[in-house]
């Protein structure tokens, strides 16, 4: 399918930071960078901006904070046509810790979001737009948001000058038909503005979702590569990339890092299609409990965590 | 989704052999055959229905064959009601190779034919009728199949008295676009019969696809446990259980079966999502090249796999 209107971002380093706590080698990150630049992707989202009250760096590798000497060292002046994002999540992020775009290398900033933070979302965003970065806003948990509440949160949307506003699918949990009306639903509320779409595979479902995104004119869509990200991981960027007939993008860079680091990088980080994240997904839960049982002993007793998810709720 | 008419077909046994020659030990056909029982399935497919002259023992393993003394060995009388299910192949059988219904303990056959087999499909598919079993027929590689020549076959079929015609990926390069269109199709050339659904995994589809299948009627749902079959598999088992929400169906004899014995058994076999099955998917081909390059030395070596392929096609 081509759509100029249509741009990729690549999320490895950000979302397959979750399991690893963003501690990549540069070589890795230079490989992504420069893959990204290769193939024609759009956008590459690098990490987080967060504050360095908010997270130790003993704790947390550069990317949880994606200061610009750090950016320097993989991208130099990034003379290229890949515009670098980095996400904020509301409440980590102090409005100082941003520069202005001038003064950084980063070109977009990501707004993460939960439906009861979202004033403070959108008056960070447009403060973001102030300091000349292009913004998206995009809320996450969507799955357990009350219809009364989502309708507020996009009238906000609405009266605000945030011009990209993400389908985010934290659990998991979606089928084709949720993510249709949900799109639909942001398009009706936010007419004329670009809809992202970023989904996660706890049910194989993250890249016929983006599919089924794409086909109602989505058209910001997140992915990475071999879909590295929490827990299940997100879209697969090689697939995306088999699925859009856009002339700009290349497959050869994507199978090349593929093949030189992210199959052996998922025998360490074991993200992917695992029971645990399927039960989660399933039953539109956090994936939390099931990376901790992934995390212990007895990840293999998947009935065991089965019996335990179902103290909450039967499937 | 309740829909009391979808009935689950457990294919593991036949389409995984596929992987393994139907090499599969009496305990593991057993724990299947009991999850399937417990689980609340309506068919499983223990294997090919084949000619002894069409294969040798010494290189195919019984349920290349299904006799019903091996069948006996695992079901016993099959005093449940789970049903039983072998597949033929259009040339591999005789009709005399088919005792009558009565004397067997297969309940099903269903006839996989190429479009250009299906004159003899529906000779034997009637044939079995005749015999008093259950009957499908399960066009293969719709994928290559010129409009013209589909459209033939489908009025052949709606004169014949076939109750049941499968929607099959075979290459797994179908998007849900093209699954609702072809389901549509069947619909309208088949009035009144039931059409089933039976994808693969190669682009992470098999289980959507199937869904797209469930919400356009598709009533007959092939699956296997783990997603086993052939090159990237089939629709996962415990996806479509999560989804379905008839209350017949159970869980945790599926989990079950999967820590017992798949999570082993795919280091052994490894099938599911690879590249090169995601290769051969986009590009609309059979799998065997992707799974003779996952047999090689060289399976890692993506790119090379794609710049053979691309002397056939672009992607």
């Amino acid at each position: 399918m081509f759509r100029e209107e249509i741009k990729v971002l690549d999320c490895t380093i950000r979302d397959g930071g979750l399991m690893n706590n963003w501690k990549f080698s540069d070589e890795y990150v230079k490989a992504i960078y420069q893959a990204c630049v290769k193939s024609g992707i759009d956008y590459m989202e690098i990490g987080y901006k967060s504050s360095e009250k908010a997270f130790s760096r003993k704790e947390v590798g550069c990317w949880k904070f994606c200061d610009d000497k750090d950016l320097r060292r993989i991208v130099g002046d990034n003379d290229t046509s890949l515009k670098l994002s980095a996400m904020c999540d509301i409440g980590r992020i102090e409005p100082d810790d941003i520069s202005p775009a001038d003064d950084s290398l980063l070109n977009m900033i990501r707004v993460a979001v939960y439906v009861n933070q979202m004033d403070k979302a959108i008056w960070l965003a447009e403060h973001c737009l102030d300091k000349g970065y292009e913004v998206t806003i995009n809320l996450m948990a969507i799955s357990t948001v009350m219809e009364r509440d989502l309708e507020e949160a996009l009238e906000d949307v609405a009266k605000s000058r945030v011009p990209i506003f993400y389908l985010v699918d934290s659990f998991g949990s979606m089928y084709c038909e949720q993510v249709e009306r949900l799109v639909k639903k942001y398009q009706k509320y936010l007419p004329g503005r670009t809809i992202g779409i970023h989904m996660h595979n706890n049910m194989q479902l993250a890249f016929s979702n983006t599919v089924t995104g794409i086909i109602h004119n989505c058209n910001m869509l997140d992915a990475t590569f071999l879909g590295i990200g929490r827990g299940a991981g997100n879209c697969p960027l090689e697939l995306l990339m088999s699925f859009l007939k856009n002339p700009k993008y290349r497959m050869r860079p994507v199978l090349q890092v593929i093949q030189d680091y992210m199959l052996d990088m998922q025998k360490e980080i074991d993200w992917g299609y695992h029971i645990p994240y399927l039960i989660t997904g399933a039953m539109n839960q956090h994936p939390r409990s099931a990376m901790k049982w992934m995390d212990g002993e007895n990840k293999n007793d998947l009935v065991a965590f089965f019996n335990q998810m179902n103290d909450k709720q039967d499937l």
